[in-house]
């Protein structure tokens, strides 16, 4: 293997290329055994008779933390928590000062969610540490597996990875103030309920600092249907998207008897609505067609509780959520929206109030770090597509850190969220050996 | 005047041709006065603090009858009721045993609606008759004014015009077990209550069978745009469109996330419903341009309350409402909408469940009483446009039981069935105008 391959970690490793010879080390292989025990342990611990519940700094994820701390000290690994309560477990390098490899994903999930969601990258990080003592290999630098609180911003805290930023020292002190959806207590509170120091968090102090940090990879489940349909085990990401949504547009037209008013004077909120909607679908599609990579849902798309039999409907709402890894992409649809809902107003004598605009910028993953991956993977033989993430992940937030970062995607059955997420252990065990075998070069 | 133009009673006319110069029939001028106090009247009786509510076979209704005959009984019309409540009000013409004119609409109206939907009708013919009393014309047979019960389906018992179904003999029996949607009782339990006889009813006795009315007319308030729109106070309908609904309208498709789901692995309900109701737009708009004349409303359009942030769609539901005074219009509507159902479902993976169909066949208006108040009209100097009705109306009733039938619409605002219903009287007294010399020719 050549140096310039192992760009994973170029930023730090450029003043000691005189070690990276690739017969310098060994072949990894991740104890998947480990892994699957946890995950097995995992699941009866915090089953709740429909699925899987580990809250964001609730009894879920304590019990999370508590197996998965027990076993790190188990390997040897040494174990530190953060002000947040962020969980790391190092194996220590030669060099204790040098800027260190960060495997790492969250052990929270959403509510009666699945197993894999989040634990997965965690255990993955630790079947390779455990490969890596077993084969008797000391890293060049701290290989720090990284068990994140707090990542499933949907569920509980209405905030992006306040715990990844959190172990970064990148959080805001206004984050600490949002309230878990279902306590209404705030994130402050509840990391000092759970023994944690939010005082610290506010003021930065963490473990985990961009510049002590060499590169940061993350493996998740891909939780859309992508491999499976591919036929692919696993995927290097290439960025995880941004997005444009509006989560509170209005059409208003005009209620009218449906039988009395001719096609001319109508103006009916919800065919004016549908007429976007297909127009951004058509739109959408000419640009993958022209090599754009995007997603674009109407995820509620609706006439409202005062519409009925023999009515025009006068009022319709709809929430749109497009994302894309290019925000180029993104933009040209919002463009299109533009330039229809004119037309479509104009026509149709309705209005269109969009609302409010949120959104995320695109966060790419690091070139270099894909590229060793992407070398990781041909070195093994094991087949890899590359793809774009469709959620946001605890990756996103070292990347804006400022952190190289990249992830693995595991390919999984029945999505994410829900009780029937499933993974093979197969294909666990493939994209583990990716990691491993990237974090072999880039820590070696 | 020729004999020919007096098509509006023809068929019961024809033996009598020698009595039907123009010159042995007055200029009848309805008495607008009468209308107008009485609507006053009727107003004050019946409004509810917000709008006008008389339910059928209910207080509202009940006073208005009795407004409404006593008001007939002080003119010197031969007052009478049917066995399910309907008040008949005769100026008894020289031939009693002739097959009479009818000019009839109803009292009832929705909860809070307004006071000229179904009065105005009632109103005109009393305006009518009272200025045929006040020239000293006495017709050849009988001119009857009808003021029928329970027009209102949608609002208070969900059958097609019992009231003037009773009326003419033609009311199935099993109507009569219809309940009433704010009490749960039965139409006959209501008739019943209000001292009318609904075994009667049950054995078809009636005052007017088809065979003893030589032609019904009804005024009635347009309830649409078209008249204000146009410019023109009154219109000859042409006809009552028949239906074809859905009203349990469902599109399957599959909920996954709305950012890790590309493209090709969609199966989007939403935006599959939305190209249906493009589609069946644009085919709307490809036949108006053809000559068809019809209406294509999708009532609801919608998402269901599994929708949220982040999810495509897997569900949506839909009710669409059909109609044209020609059937082929509306078939032609519906074999878009099985060609297109199949196009999507293939396309897009989802899966149409149309649910039951509902509908009623178009009721055209008499072409001789067409003819005779478009006559009446030119021979008054007032501008008429012809249209078909949007809404059903007791006129389809009497058509439908071979009664020779028509209409005029009077030119409205704020649509109907709400509390700001309005009508000038100007308008109402050239629409009642056209009534009067029709009614003066067809029982002259």
């Amino acid at each position: 293997m050549q140096a310039a391959h192992d760009a994973g970690c170029a930023p730090v490793a450029e003043g000691r290329r005189g070690r990276q010879a690739s017969t310098m080390r060994p072949n990894i292989t991740p104890d998947i055994d480990l892994a699957e025990r946890l995950f097995a342990e995992l699941h009866a611990a915090t089953f709740d008779g429909v699925g899987i519940t580990r809250a964001a700094y609730g009894e879920g994820e304590r019990i999370a933390h508590a197996i998965v701390r027990r076993e790190a000290e188990a390997i040897g690994l040494e174990c530190a928590v953060d002000a947040a309560g962020n969980l790391l477990m190092a194996l220590p390098g030669e060099d204790r000062a040098a800027p260190c490899v960060v495997i790492g994903s969250h052990l929270d999930s959403v509510a009666s969610g699945g197993n894999f969601d989040g634990a997965a990258g965690v255990l993955a990080g630790l079947a390779t540490v455990a490969g890596m003592r077993a084969a008797g290999f000391v890293p060049a630098r701290d290989v720090t597996v990284l068990a994140v609180r707090a990542e499933e911003a949907g569920a509980w805290f209405p905030t992006s990875f306040p715990g990844s930023r959190a172990a970064t020292g990148t959080l805001p002190p206004e984050a600490l103030a949002v309230r878990r959806m279902d306590t209404g207590r705030s994130l402050a509170e509840h990391m000092a309920e759970e023994g944690f120091d939010p005082e610290a968090v506010r003021a930065g102090v963490c473990l985990l600092p961009p510049a002590r940090v060499a590169a940061y990879v993350e493996l998740h489940i891909e939780q859309g249907p992508v491999l499976e349909a591919e036929g692919v085990a696993a995927a290097i990401v290439t960025g995880i998207p941004g997005s444009r949504r509006l989560r509170e547009g209005r059409v208003l037209g005009e209620y009218n008897h449906s039988g009395a008013t001719p096609r001319r004077y109508r103006r009916d909120a919800a065919i004016a609505l549908a007429e976007l909607a297909v127009a951004m679908d058509e739109r959408w599609s000419e640009l993958e067609a022209r090599g754009h990579r995007m997603v674009c849902t109407f995820c509620v798309l609706a006439t409202t509780e005062a519409a009925g039999f023999t009515k025009i409907p006068g009022e319709a709402v709809f929430q749109l959520d497009v994302r894309s890894v290019q925000p180029a992409s993104v933009d040209a649809l919002f463009a299109a929206l533009a330039d229809r809902v004119a037309q479509i107003e104009a026509r149709r004598g309705v209005r269109f109030e969009l609302g409010p605009e949120t959104g995320s910028a695109a966060v790419p993953m690091d070139a270099a770090v894909r590229a060793g991956l992407r070398q990781a993977a041909a070195s093994l033989g094991i087949p890899v597509i590359e793809m774009a993430s469709g959620g946001g992940h605890d990756a996103a937030a070292f990347a804006q850190a400022g952190v190289p970062s990249g992830m693995v995607f595991v390919r999984n059955q029945y999505g994410s969220h829900n009780p029937h997420e499933a993974m093979r252990m197969a294909d666990f065990a493939a994209a583990t050996a990716i990691v491993a075998r990237w974090a072999a070069q880039a820590a070696g």
